[in-house]
């Protein structure tokens, strides 16, 4: 299929225009420049984040169903029931977020949706599916785990009952609170599948920015796989002691987080980072008795994980024998990679190609709620420039030019996945 | 000059019922074995250990000199005021000690004093200088810094009003405290210069036990060089921020203490340790912005420590280039190697080898009393083995065997540095 560009074009101020009023709920102000949000997944500021998305939603006619997990979708004709395309992503922030991290996503699918709209009113576009935008409950996971909770419970990864039974790290009950906001829906959960899913995202990574390039057709969602060692040695006397009598955790601890690094340099597509570690008694003329770190390494294919954890495994075991020291493993997370639909990839560089902006092909390397909706359909990402790779601070940005050029290819991709012979007007 | 062994030998049994009853002086037992003891300086334990050891003096018919800072020392015979040959340690533990560490040095020196007093009756040795054993004051540095106080003061390291107004970790004046268990004595300080010091102490490593050998003949203390490294770089996503684009202080953390292992390693007579890795913000998924490592390096030789600082400097400024991350440094600590008297240091090796001990030449890694005293006269020190290297903790160990050994030869140094010729009797 050659793809070419629409004549369609969302409206750059009003979706510049959103994103600053949503901002503005739970601001966290950064001299100089424009600012951040706090709005943690179900507190009055996300609870007046979502009164504000769903009041646009209603005013563009929309159709607003709630769930039981407190998931919102604003669906277009407002008397479809037949699954839509749906885009969104979610509105709440980390504790001390950014304007665009998701909400770029939830804003650009309302600006999407309200030009088909129009397109529609025109006589320009003919739809076969109806369209929806949707914003998903705590996809953060930084007040209730996991992260991404809205998302699974929709696809049906995860009990509704059991959800609502999550505390919070501030002692709160998920499902009193999303009672007290007020979003407490009768909308099924799990949800009946979309025909498709294409969530709008920031990279939250600094890979585009580098290779200068506006457009990233993401194909998936890194493996993660996270562990904790504990490297049991003895204490010593770090005057008194040579080093080859020493069992010392933490030249271990430092000599494995040092093997993560070249694993990783010498492994295409592999991540490793070592960002914690602990040494006890972690005096300075000590050699520590024991240390705690902790591994995250991803990869977008599973068979190259798997076998970096057991490269991981090994050097290990071969430092820790070589030292003296004991080793013991707490696996603390283990995900799959996630591959997005390989049509809809390459749709989205398809049309990014034919809006005239570099593109490539890349995984991410976050959790998006686009992985949860691939296991129930046709699903993926667009990507646009974080700059300096900086997320999850007030202080992230993504050039406005960035922002309408990712919006539009969102209108674009939407536009094919919902006319029924994928032609443009 | 050839040394064959005396027949003098110390009484075994007096010397171990001595050491078991001041280590019950503040008993920190340890369950199916011997216990340690717990006597910071200055506190009330500490007071009742010196009454102990000081009532044992007097019962010798040593004149019990006490100094402005409360080192106390015994001399026979007690008529006698021209400079002693002096031995002697500390009885101060850390707060968690064992029995030997300091102890040792002032029983086994009060052993070797009383065998001399009545060699001396029998009319088998006459000596040259009078004989003194001593205890100094803070030696551990557990209560109050520096370590080694007692002794810095008694050579004219420290001036005596200075030491004095010293505050403990737990708030109190070191000379309100002197005063309270009356350890406040009128012998002058700094003292006058003994003819010669020799120490007796646990190893309190396991090079001896490691290597098989009873005795140590201690040829100086390590020079200290204690650095602290802040690495800044930039807190980025685990999951986004591809490898090479990473500034990441905890890898560099890591790499510097690798790279000071390897330096140790390398290096013939260099320790090296790393036992302090704080990373920031410490996060599985998050790249460390920020890390803190303490580097404790030591080597008998200055030129050699010298070298290595130079060595790590060199190799800390290319990891942290390369990897883009500031470094900034804070020296804590700079101490140069000590020399002891190679005469005396013949002497001990000597001696040990007429007595049949294996002995070997090394450098004492922890700082003892004997270093301060070597600014002043000639000093040495003697080493027994401590079991596993353990010390600084209840279940500091040293058997019977090796204490007896170590005492009869610091009484033939002692004699032989005593007696006008070095000539046995």
């Amino acid at each position: 299929m050659t793809v070419t560009a629409t004549s369609l074009r969302i409206d750059r101020s009003r979706l510049l225009t959103r994103i600053d009023e949503l901002a503005q709920i739970g601001a966290l102000p950064v001299e100089g420049r424009e600012g951040g949000s706090s709005r943690l997944a179900l507190t009055d500021a996300d609870g007046a984040g979502r009164d504000l998305v769903t009041s646009w939603m209603a005013d563009l006619g929309l159709r607003v169903d709630i769930d039981g997990i407190g998931n919102v979708v604003g669906t277009w004709p407002a008397d479809r029931l037949d699954p839509p395309v749906l885009t969104g992503s979610h509105i709440d922030t980390v504790a001390t977020g950014g304007r665009y991290d998701g909400n770029l996503g939830v804003l650009a699918g309302l600006e999407v949706v309200e030009t088909l709209i129009e397109a529609v009113a025109d006589g320009d576009v003919e739809l076969e599916h109806p369209l929806a935008v949707g914003f998903f409950t705590n996809e953060e996971g930084s007040r209730f785990a996991p992260d991404m909770l809205g998302s699974l419970v929709y696809v049906g990864g995860l009990p509704l009952e059991e959800a609502l039974d999550t505390v919070a790290i501030d002692g709160a009950i998920l499902g009193d609170e999303l009672e007290r906001i007020g979003y407490v829906g009768g909308m099924p959960c799990p949800a009946r599948p979309p025909a498709a899913f294409v969530e709008l995202h920031i990279e939250q990574g600094p890979v585009l920015e580098s290779d200068g390039i506006t457009i990233g057709a993401v194909t998936g969602v890194q493996g993660i796989s996270w562990q904790e060692l504990t490297l049991t040695g003895q204490s010593n006397h770090a005057g008194t002691t040579p080093i080859d009598l020493r069992h010392d955790a933490g030249y271990v601890a430092a000599a494995v987080a040092v093997a993560v690094r070249r694993m990783a340099s010498e492994t295409p597509g592999l991540v490793g980072t070592v960002g914690r570690i602990d040494l006890h008694p972690g005096l300075i003329n000590v050699v520590a008795a024991r240390a705690t770190i902790t591994v995250d390494l991803r990869h977008a294919d599973e068979p190259a994980l798997t076998s970096a954890e057991a490269r991981l495994a090994a050097e290990v075991a071969e430092l820790a024998t070589t030292e003296g020291v004991d080793v013991s493993w707490r696996p603390l997370a283990r995900f799959d990679p996630v591959r997005f639909d390989p049509k809809v990839v390459d749709l989205v560089e398809d049309v990014a190609t034919a809006h005239g902006r570099s593109v490539r092909r890349m995984a991410s390397g976050a959790g998006h709620d686009a992985q949860m909706l691939a296991r129930v359909c046709p699903a993926g990402m667009i990507f646009t420039p974080s700059v300096a790779g900086i997320s999850h601070n007030p202080t992230e940005f993504t050039e406005p030019d960035d922002l309408e050029a990712g919006a539009n290819i969102l209108l674009d991709v939407i536009l094919r996945l919902a006319t029924a012979a994928g032609t443009t007007p």
